[in-house]
């Protein structure tokens, strides 16, 4: 099976001339982050990831996880003992906090070291993926008391963290939830029943801090009266070291399509006398606290349809080199397969959809360091928040959603093999098809979108995002190759997001219009983003890599099948968006 | 788990007013299809899919198959017995020759039978799919002592059938083929290993007869030395009873992403003294004889496409109406998620997009039955028969490409649950991954239509279609909601089939452009095909069903919906054709 290797030439080039990062870290002050320190970073990463991480993920499909009769959760082999490397490395800490052990780098940089581990295996990587956001959120919110009990041995990977929100009766909307919080002197009793929650118990490092969302006595109904609650698997004894276990335990896993290697489980708090938690942040606000770690947690799953698709991509890219069948176009005799026209159709697609969610997702997050910035004007500051904002759901969305094209493509270039799980391919493929479901469904992801990114703001962030796009012109210096054609396509692209944009305003009141609409404009502002993204690739690719002219001359290339094959898809996405709920709305219940 | 519920309604109206089979039925002759009869036939289908069959396949895909030390194969539980009343049932014979035992009924009659079939059981129902190939090959080509040999026994399902054409090293391009027949007497010894054998060896009938494609001595090379064997399990007795075992053995089974219950077989012919087969049609001509199967698979394994888009479907919208989630727009309190506009969303696309591949497979079987009629014009009979050869790569590209967007959207309704192997949702998904890739792989089928079926005829084929479209308006007497903006958008689609169309024939002699635009041109035929069929079904409805006008309505709501939200697709599409092979074929391979 293909191994998995890092692209780290375009993802250095993705964060750093893409997305702004070498900029950023001047703006904010992150002097440590010269090129070379990214650069030394991403070559150890990738080294980590594929030596380590990756050769544990078909096994780990092929053994997934069990739980054992002390409701022990069993881990497949090699994955302990990678996550023990991961965390004794320093890996868990590059972007965290000094003042409790981190490396303090930025956010965006931790990004493409994190592509790598998803890349290398998706359901490893959720372990570090959630305790990242327990940290972001205990961070933000909790007492500086329980920061010191707890971000150390979170920050340095020797404990994780999970995040609980979902119950049976309240996923999408959280405001049923039902696990209740009773005051017991200075911490709380915990007690509910909570699913879906990814690496909820495990052997893989000596304890877990799962942050739970529950309920005071006499809280209110609805959203406004959750609170957030940090809940140890085992209570830090007074040495700071895992002591008396806790009444919180997993009592089931659960039996999915994909992610075989990462426990989804069903945890059961206070089966005995209450699970003991500790308040983060305000009594109440527990919504708020949480979207600290949802936000970032969105912009994650995002890069993990980076990294999926980068990985499907490699696998298929291999077999079409060594699989012949019949005689390409030009050839004699039998020819690879990647020299059939539709075979290479199918890969430029893996290829420039890859590396456009690429751009998108770091982009967003070097946006997020960006609003994180402390010596930025304060304008500045607030329209990166804005922008953070609002590329959040696209990110989350978009990269998600092509996810899902390039790994079945990625089935697809094998034919019949394909479909044979030792293959590997179909395992991406499963693997996949979470993406667009956890972390805020696509569907919430769009109405977020549409309601709080861009009705909320009166459209103001949106149309910056299309005054940044509005005047860009292709890599016209780059000849022939880049045509008045394809600039004519962005333009037009440009102006169909507007266009959409100027709809969703007018209607914005309308909750039906909004919510009918509303994934299609994700589509349609997250492809024209990205196509804006891999023109700014292709133009400073060719201005500041004369050297390099093969990588400037590819990205060319990958740019210009995504202006001729993707932005074209933008047409049908305003339509479908200008039709409005009309044909959406109009089937009577009874006739489904 | 919801069960399954055949839409006889729609089945029904689909089949005899929008791809013809009232009209075809007459002009060819076959007057025991009356309404009344297929009235009847659909609802005892309907009956045994739903309570015989549909109750199989969770636990089918659940227990899977397997190879016991015998190398016999053992299915899962349910799966013998349905197929025994199946068989004892008659529904193996309805499109048959009545002189072998078969009822004389047309081919299309046969479709929505098959379509429950499959949409109970693809794993199940590829067993008489398989089996209904090989007595169409057998009825065209076989010597009239085979025919009267095997066809009575496998008409009347009491023996099944197999397609024996891939070897490891020759599958979409079988000039690789290595198989070897060797003279021996009246029959030939067939040595050589074959795979991806669909039901291959099972135990729910008492013989199987294998179609292998293999090689005489001195055969010349490529696909003009191949001949066409008939392998039996068990050679016939001189009484016509299962005899003596053959030289042929299941050697292992494939373990696959989905179809679990289906066995894939590796077939080991002639590890002794070579396995008994007896020629089918002429020496070297078995490719062509192999092809009056295929085709006939093609448009079955299409139609399976609809099928398990028709179980996702209801399985989805029955989930919708049970889940509560949030408030929908205008409601008070927790509403059913099929409320939510963007739930609506998906549930209307995977109705439409199920309605429309139904019109489009039924309207190719139907021209297969014209092509087929005796007493028809021959002018006429040769347009059906370009027609049922257009047809045949969109049934089975498209019908199967979107059946990859119905099965994702199925699970997508159901959030976190989807993801979930117990809720069902996701074995449609894996299932349906086989679809795009069996019985040629849809790369291969856009090659077919757009260089046997459009280039090497100049474009009659299609010119046919686009001249049966093109008046076509839709139902204005259904009053406003037939906009006049609608009625352009679907003229605009067909206006961009012909342009597509001229741009590929007058690139027609390269096969790099073709190569690269195939794909892009058979997603363009469909969707407009498709379009123009739900508009016709729109049209006739609102004409001949004045009483039953919820039916009428809400099948224009569908293609309104169709009209709003799929064919605006068309436009990238085109885009995608018109830019050619040029950034599809520019990557240096080294750039991979």
């Amino acid at each position: 099976m293909t191994e998995y290797r890092a692209p780290t030439r375009d993802m250095a080039f993705t964060l750093q001339q893409v997305a702004g990062f070498s900029e950023m870290a001047k703006a904010c002050g992150y002097e440590d982050a010269t090129d070379d320190v990214v650069a030394a970073i991403l070559e150890e990463a990738a080294r980590f990831a594929g030596s380590v991480i990756a050769p544990t993920n078909a096994s780990g499909d092929k053994t997934g996880v069990r739980l054992d009769a002390d409701h022990n959760v069993v881990t497949p082999a090699g994955f302990r003992d990678a996550y023990q490397q991961y965390a004794q490395s320093g890996w868990a800490s590059l972007q965290f906090d000094p003042a409790f052990g981190g490396q303090g780098l930025p956010f965006s940089l931790a990004i493409p070291v994190q592509e790598m581990w998803h890349a290398a295996n998706m359901a490893w990587g959720l372990c570090p993926l959630l305790s990242q956001g327990a940290v972001e959120a205990l961070s933000e919110n909790a007492s500086d008391a329980l920061k010191q009990q707890l971000l150390p041995k979170m920050i340095s990977g020797q404990w994780t963290g999970t995040m609980n929100l979902t119950e049976p009766q309240s996923g999408s909307d959280l405001s049923g939830i039902r696990t209740q919080a009773r005051p017991d002197g200075d911490a709380y009793r915990i007690k509910g029943q909570k699913i879906y929650i990814t690496w909820g118990e495990h052997d893989m490092a000596e304890n877990i801090i799962h942050l739970v969302l529950a309920r005071l006595p006499d809280a209110p109904e609805g959203v406004k009266g959750i609170s957030l609650f940090a809940v140890p698997k085992y209570l830090p004894d007074p040495g700071g070291e895992p002591g008396e276990r806790n009444d919180c335990h997993a009592v089931s896993l659960e039996h999915k399509l994909g992610i075989h290697a990462s426990p989804t489980c069903v945890m059961s708090y206070g089966d005995n006398e209450g699970a003991i938690g500790y308040l983060v942040g305000e009594e109440n606000r527990g919504l708020a606290c949480m979207f600290t770690m949802m936000n970032n947690a969105r912009l994650t799953v995002g890069l993990q349809g980076v990294s999926i698709s980068e990985r499907a991509y490699q696998q298929a890219r291999d077999y079409t080199f060594e699989r012949t069948q019949g005689t390409a176009p030009g050839e004699q005799g039998i020819s690879p397969i990647i020299r059939h026209p539709d075979v290479r159709r199918m890969l430029m697609t893996m290829k420039s959809l890859t590396e456009a969610a690429r751009g998108l997702a770091y982009t967003g997050c070097v946006a997020v360091d960006y609003a994180n910035g402390r010596d930025l004007p304060e304008e500045l500051q607030a329209r990166f928040q804005r922008r953070a904002d609002l590329l959040t759901p696209l990110v989350k969305g978009w990269c998600t959603e092509i996810a899902q094209e390039v790994t079945s493509l990625g089935i697809q270039c094998y034919g019949g093999m394909g479909f044979i799980e030792e293959t590997g391919a179909a395992q991406h493929y499963r693997d996949a098809r979470i993406l667009p479901i956890y972390e805020g469904t696509n569907g919430i992801q769009a109405l977020d979108l549409i309601g709080r990114k861009t009705v909320r703001n009166q459209g103001k962030a949106m149309a910056e995002l299309i005054d940044d796009m509005r005047p860009f012109t292709g890599p016209a210096q780059s000849g022939s190759l880049f045509t008045a054609e394809r600039q004519a396509r962005f333009d037009q692209a440009v102006a169909f997001l507007e266009d959409a944009t100027r709809t969703v305003l007018e209607r914005g009141d309308d909750d039906r219009f909004t919510g009918a609409v509303a994934f299609n404009y994700l589509m349609l502002s997250a492809t024209v983003t990205a196509g804006w993204l891999m023109l700014k690739a292709a133009t400073t690719a060719a201005q500041s890599q004369p050297e390099q002219s093969s990588f400037a001359s590819s990205k060319l290339v990958t740019t210009n099948f995504y202006i001729d094959h993707i932005l074209p898809r933008c047409s049908a996405y305003l339509t479908a968006l200008r039709s409005g709920d009309d044909a959406i709305m109009a089937l009577p219940e009874t006739e489904f």
